[in-house]
């Protein structure tokens, strides 16, 4: 019998519990959650078995997810950690195959804040890439995962062991798993993934700030501008966090990409068809690589 | 019996070609392709009833419809004119009733080119607003144009018959008429359409330069990335006009978006949390005006 106790059942962590569940990876669902009107919605929801204190849940589950914003994903996790700890100094056969995962979007602070922890290797720090820009026990949906990416972070400082059960944890998601160090990911996904987030925060505050009147951003909005600006729909307590702690990374590329508008901007201004052709060309190589 | 010429067998003209005639609107639709590799296709897949030369399409179309690069479309239509007022002074009955319309992103220039011509009555100005990243007649599809917004520019510069049957040519593809000025339509189409472009075409760019492995783009990239980087795809020849004919207003959009993502940049840089929250509440204001 496996427990599985879901920390934050928002769009990745309710997500998670509808479909660990229904397809019977956990034979039960435990969730906390510490908004108390995202509580009651997720039991009336039905997205988990029972919402119970986090004391509760930690000793309960086999499983541990951490399915909260980036910042405090840290201390919770590290918490956990402790706590697995003490689990086994009270009583030595307890705590010691429990496993506790994160699901954050940046992986570097969270693999060094518990890199030196006596149970580090009762955490694996995963990275499921599926979402949407929205949030909350609502957003939780069937089959997200679906064929996406989940990258594994330093599985070299998890037991096999743990790994293993995570791996099988994901499958049973369908998801694709990728291997990499933290420190990896954090550049690749700041290119794939915090970039995109960024242009479109900004691409709405331009046509917020200009188009004073809303009715027309409605009127005219194309399906072209409706997806360029979906992001930006995106919440500022998931973001706030992934792009402090990705800050070096996420400076490098905001740097080269302020260099590519800036290079557009001239070709445009200096009337130099050419160059606006070559640029676009250039950036056509993506069909070969994005469907 | 009405016959509907369409010039250009592009994403544009072909799924225009294919509702028309399929909901009633042409007893038959003649096209013109300059390129023979797409005439030939549009000919197979049965857009057009027949592919003709272009003095046959503008001679036996009651309403021609010219669906090809703006850059191109500004002379093509000035020609279509002046053969209107050609046959009218050969035979004052022929041509009076014919009307061309153009499909072109931009208003400003082609509703100046026209403005003076002694036929300018038998054209009308007009902007569908639908489209995909995709082009040429393997592109076109039904259903395209349903329920987007249609912009008729200066319609007090053609004959209010001219616009009636236009309109209802619109009413059978079931899109919204929205009616402006054309000097007013390029500078919100440059909010609401031309940036997003751009924007799509740095971020393809941007990543393309840093992720010299494509196979990281590929595996890690997540819906999210996808859809801000969908529009990267969109052809050299649509964009390259639009941007430099559209070029005063471009630049000041653009100008503007450089300063956000200036704004954000400083704020990630000085680790300014609260700055960096106040502008990704204000982007997310997009959510109420965009669904």
């Amino acid at each position: 019998m496996r427990t599985v106790g879901i920390i934050g059942l928002g769009l990745i962590g309710g997500s998670m519990a509808i479909d660990l569940k229904r397809r019977g990876f956990a034979e039960k669902v435990l969730g906390v959650e510490r908004e108390s009107v995202n509580a009651s919605a997720a039991g009336k929801i039905g997205l988990v078995d029972e919402v119970v204190p986090y004391e509760d849940c930690i000793r309960r589950s086999d499983i541990i997810v951490v399915a909260v914003p980036v910042g405090s994903a840290v201390k919770i996790v590290c918490d956990i950690l402790d706590r697995f700890q003490a689990m086994e100094a009270e009583n030595p056969s307890s705590g010691r195959d429990k496993i506790v995962i994160d699901v954050c979007s940046t992986k570097e602070q969270i693999c060094q804040a518990t890199l030196y922890h006596p149970c580090r290797a009762q955490f694996v720090s995963t990275h499921p890439m599926a979402g949407t820009e929205y949030s909350g026990p609502w957003a939780a949906m069937p089959n997200l995962f679906d064929g996406r990416a989940c990258i594994f972070a330093d599985t070299e400082e998890s037991s096999p062991k743990a790994v293993n059960i995570i791996e099988s944890l994901y499958d049973a998601l369908n998801m694709r798993p990728i291997y990499m160090n933290a420190a990896s990911h954090d550049v690749h996904t700041a290119y794939v993934s915090h970039i995109s987030h960024v242009t479109s925060f900004a691409l709405a505050l331009t046509v917020l700030d200009k188009e004073r009147d809303e009715k027309h951003i409605f009127d005219l909005a194309s399906g072209g501008f409706s997806s360029t600006v979906r992001l930006a729909k995106s919440s500022a307590d998931m973001w706030v966090p992934i792009l402090v702690q990705n800050r070096e990374n996420v400076l490098h590329v905001m740097d080269t990409y302020i260099e590519k508008m800036n290079a557009f901007r001239e070709a445009v201004a200096d009337f130099d068809e050419e160059r606006v052709r070559s640029l676009i060309n250039e950036a056509n190589r993506i069909k070969k690589i994005i469907r």
